[in-house]
């Protein structure tokens, strides 16, 4: 079933203690769709400057189920820039500019073409963009939304007006917090479902994640790994990896329950642990089917809990 | 087969924004005690003073399955007591007062009729004592130490000595990095296996748990839980369960392999977030072996990952 995804696409600058990255190509769209592209087809409705070169263009075309007819080129405006610096504890980063662009101007319009999407996933973006394109498909399977402290901040009352469209919202623990006043994940999530998704997944960073569901709670760790370069986009090929498994699994008329979501979740934790291995889209870009089965089923292996010892 | 605990008993006081209990039993190897006993019977070396009335002794009584022959009281000695305060982020406490009274003198000897203990904890002491429990139990078949920031920072000589002997060590995120310099749990827990153990269990609280052994990584989830009213013995707890679990589950000379540690961590989770919903062992007094398995089957199913989408 067709996946859609808005977001940004931009060019990031980033310092890790492993290195640095300069203009690569980056931005919370980009990163869901090079992740979700391994289950299934991913359109994007993004917009650049023309300063967006061809050696961004060539990055995407790395991900052959990537659509990018809906990615606006905008002669004479300036693509979306993010530099900044992860700290010797990678938990913690520092923002060094934010150059908003051409995402000040008027957002991307979908193409015609992508008029049967079903399954539609707004990236982080201001609220009323993310609404308004989650009008765009009224004939949506499912709806699912990030968002982020600034949003939370600045456009509390337009993300309110969201959620009661959405179906899933995806959020970090401390944007959870914020936006709930509760500090356990649990409690805020519980809290967000009166708001109108369905469920909640709350990102735990390196902790992983926790499903707050109608039809109850579930929890995975995040894959534990040595291997940590970049963390940036994680949260979005988490979110890529979870949607792109939705819509491979399910056919258009299913029902989404609780434990689909949950398998999702684990697809899309897969996902982001090879992503945070390379700066950039550098380790997706050369990742292969096989790498992703093979860590899927150490990842099963890793959580599994078995039958109880009789007491 | 018989598991044998040495650590603390004491008497504590606790504040958290649930309220407070004053003066209520405590200890390392209190906790360890009660939640291994759901498991298997569980033997005490501990020692305490003539404080100690007979409101501690009738919790103990409480737990059937845990032989306290092995808690000597020692007259004219003065029981030791710890005051702490949860911060409204919970996951922060404050330590009011320690008062080692006991802890100060000699430690308590292992009566003859715990000769046959094969499983052997060492809850959170200085490592020289710990040690010299240790080697009274050459023919054990597992031997785990807990230990704690204090003793890395001064007595990290008995400590590494400690390690030599042990096949397993139980500690959180802080205290590994503390003790390796690194701060990935990883990269941590396979430092501390050059020092001598088979595994290492790394805890992180609410985030679960990272298992780093020879034969390879696993990870857990905490329990989700949203009631959380004394953090206090939640480490303790956990390892109980799990030390529990493994003198359960084996027969005497059955290896121990990376597999059974991992279900053993599961076990351990479960007895610790019923431990956390009351002061003191105020939960595990009244928890019921239908409670457990109840929780432990849910707990299964929340972090079940299950067969790959075809990718």
């Amino acid at each position: 079933m067709p996946l859609i995804v808005t977001g940004t696409v931009g060019i990031d600058t980033v310092h890790s203690p492993h290195g640095s990255a300069e203009e690569v190509l980056g931005g919370s769209c980009t990163y869901f769709a090079a992740a979700a592209s391994f289950f299934t087809p991913v359109r994007v409705v993004a917009v650049v400057g023309d300063d967006f070169h061809d050696d961004y263009h060539a990055v995407f075309k790395k991900f052959p189920n990537v659509d990018v007819d809906g990615l606006e080129i905008r002669q004479g405006s300036k693509t979306f820039r993010w530099g900044g610096k992860y700290l010797e504890d990678m938990n913690q980063r520092e923002t060094l500019f934010t150059e908003l662009g051409v995402l000040e101007e008027h957002p991307p319009k979908p193409p015609a073409s992508y008029g049967d999407s079903r399954y539609v996933f707004l990236a982080n973006s201001h609220p009323a963009i993310q609404r308004e394109l989650l009008e765009s498909f009224p004939d949506r399977v499912i709806g699912v939304a990030d968002t982020m402290n600034l949003w939370i901040d600045i456009a509390r009352e337009e993300l309110l007006s969201l959620l009661a469209e959405v179906d899933g919202l995806v959020l970090n623990d401390e944007e959870a917090h914020m936006l709930t006043g509760k500090r356990n994940p649990i409690t805020a999530g519980r809290e967000i479902l009166r708001l109108g998704p369905t469920f909640v997944v709350v990102k735990k960073g390196e902790h992983g994640a926790i499903l707050v569901h109608k039809e109850g709670v579930a929890v995975l760790p995040a894959f534990p790994t040595e291997t940590v370069v970049d963390p940036t986009g994680a949260g979005d090929t988490f979110a890529g990896g979870m949607m792109g498994y939705l819509a491979a699994a399910h056919s258009k008329d299913a029902d989404i329950h609780m434990g689909s979501i949950q398998q999702a979740m684990a697809h899309g934790t897969v996902i982001a642990s090879f992503n945070v291995e390379k700066f950039s889209l550098d380790r997706l870009a050369d990742l292969t089917k096989a790498e992703v089965a093979k860590r899927y089923n150490e990842f099963a292996e890793m959580v599994s809990v078995r039958e109880p010892v009789i007491i």
